[in-house]
């Protein structure tokens, strides 16, 4: 039975296991250094819809049936589907599961929704409600821009601290039994707001609730970062990364080469032009679903805490003069 | 230890407990049948905030604020708040929640958000997680209106099917000893689209989604429509809910006259010019937090099927011409 740990971290009993994980991202991301990864890169823009925001859908269903496909599993087989993503309303999400007949939970976390639909998923099937789970999540550059920006047409700059929103959807199959890594503990995030107002600086602004998220699930377990292989967030990107080396320091711990983060790896950002790295639920998604549980599967990866990240601002209320409140959920992974 | 029944359905063992509840509701809704329930009526609606949106979280966060005094709880007692709204990037809760120091999980669930965030509470108190959770959400007639149709400034007609979204913040507060009403199984719902493309006919759209919970429900569970005191949807309205009615007959279920639905309890539908009755998160959120839980109090109400539903859509996917997703996740409450 799970068990509350300190004051924010479920020690999970069961221990449920990441039996499987896919991912299809766009041309820009299988043009960067994971591309060997993913299953699937997808030239066209709009995936052979008519719109941004139906693509989007379409790889978000099509790296769910490709994560069918890999673990041999029937859609039958699978209790409940978590998953959300940044468009409004979360339609990339619903659209894309709204026929696959499979109980359905909508989930929005911003960033950090990969990690959010795996920290509740985990919880369920270590209590019993369920045994098998799929958690997912998605993003679009086009839909994203168009949405929180500008329209790609107007050509805009991007400041020295932007991101690029990942066109990506990834997709891993929680289970009770089965081989793979393990997800043993738990550690959902609280809102910080630390009242950065910058929406081109998402990293600073979720840099104080990664920090947070990680100190306390550090201090609820009794563990160091030297326990760890790599703290892997999503998405920080290099200015987030260092804004939280600082704070992670200032706080009497030092990270030393533990920080790891999905905007940065999944582009070369000398070359790519993409500023500080990717952004958007895809990106920890699909760099998680694919590259890091390969190099768990090579034994090179043996712990990992995967600490999704998300800015829970709105266009609306960022107009309004309103400062931007984050979330970090942190699973702990172990081979 | 929580156990899947049937195809859809979590028996709940440990049969978390509703404690309490509470809700803020806007002058319209205490202007309804209902007023005597609801814990305080903003007559301003702006609730002394600059913006709509403002004072949507402004509400949202005071229902949370009631509840914590009703239980006689401190924030360091809850383990985790689930909540969510209809407002882009579900900002109305982001806001609200961000200095109260508790674990948070969001939610997009659309007007199904109080029972998603019921059905995943309720799992994760039986599974041992966690102790107590705070599920609460909101809706606010001023930035809805904005967001989904168009600026109030216009003044525009309603057509016939109309539903009028509620101004209202609803909480409650589930733990796993305690007295109250028992969560004792839950049935999250799928997606089901039936080709419902006008956004001004809801309670069309969601009603095969809460026909499909429903059946699914009474099948696993092996119980029958006379086994419930009421059927409470949120929020059909008279014609969704004319329409539920319908479709349960067609699929071999008469419901008597056991239907309920929270959009036509909370106004008179004669008198307040609402049309098909209340919409919006805050609807079912605020119905059933007090007076619901009023009538379980007072030995009136014994088991309830508690259907709330939601549309997915967005105004993007509606001009795009697509048609309208929708779910409803059922959770089973027992004197």
């Amino acid at each position: 039975m799970a068990k509350l740990l300190g004051n924010q971290t479920v020690l999970l009993d069961k221990q449920p296991i990441i039996l499987s994980g896919a991912a299809i991202v766009g041309k820009k991301e299988g043009d960067g250094p994971l591309a060997k990864y993913f299953d699937d890169i997808v030239d066209d823009e709009y995936a052979g819809e008519k719109t941004f925001e139906a693509a989007e859908s379409r790889i978000l269903r099509d790296a769910f049936i490709k994560l069918l496909e890999k673990s041999g599993k029937a859609s039958t087989d699978i209790n409940l589907i978590l998953s959300g993503d940044l468009l409004n309303q979360c339609t990339a999400a619903s659209y894309a599961f709204r026929d696959v007949d499979i109980p359905y939970l909508g989930l929005y976390g911003a960033c950090s929704t990969m990690s959010e639909s795996m920290t509740i998923a985990s919880m369920l099937i270590d209590g019993g409600s369920i045994d098998y789970a799929v958690c997912a999540a998605s993003s679009h550059f086009c839909s994203a821009e168009r949405q929180y920006r500008f329209p790609l047409e107007y050509g805009s700059q991007r400041t020295p601290t932007a991101q690029w929103t990942v066109t990506g959807a990834g997709a891993v199959l929680l289970g009770k039994k089965g081989q793979g890594p393990r997800i043993t503990s738990v550690t959902p995030g609280k809102i910080i707001d630390e009242g950065i107002k910058d929406s081109n600086n998402m990293g600073a602004a979720m840099s104080p609730a990664a920090c947070d998220t990680i100190l306390n699930h550090l201090n609820d377990t009794g563990r160091t970062v030297d326990d760890m292989d790599i703290i892997l967030t999503g998405d920080l990107g290099s200015f987030g990364t260092t804004m939280l080396r600082e704070l992670l320091i200032k706080n009497g711990i030092d990270p030393k080469n533990k920080l790891s983060d999905c905007g940065t790896l999944i582009f070369n950002l000398e070359k790519q032009g993409v500023v500080c790295g990717g952004s958007g639920c895809g990106c920890s998604a699909s760099v998680f679903s694919t590259y890091i549980l390969d190099q768990f599967s090579k034994g090179i990866l043996n712990r990992v805490l995967f600490v999704a990240t998300g800015a829970l601002l709105s266009p609306t209320r960022i107009q309004q003069g309103e400062t931007i409140p984050s979330i970090a959920h942190a699973v702990l992974v172990e081979a």
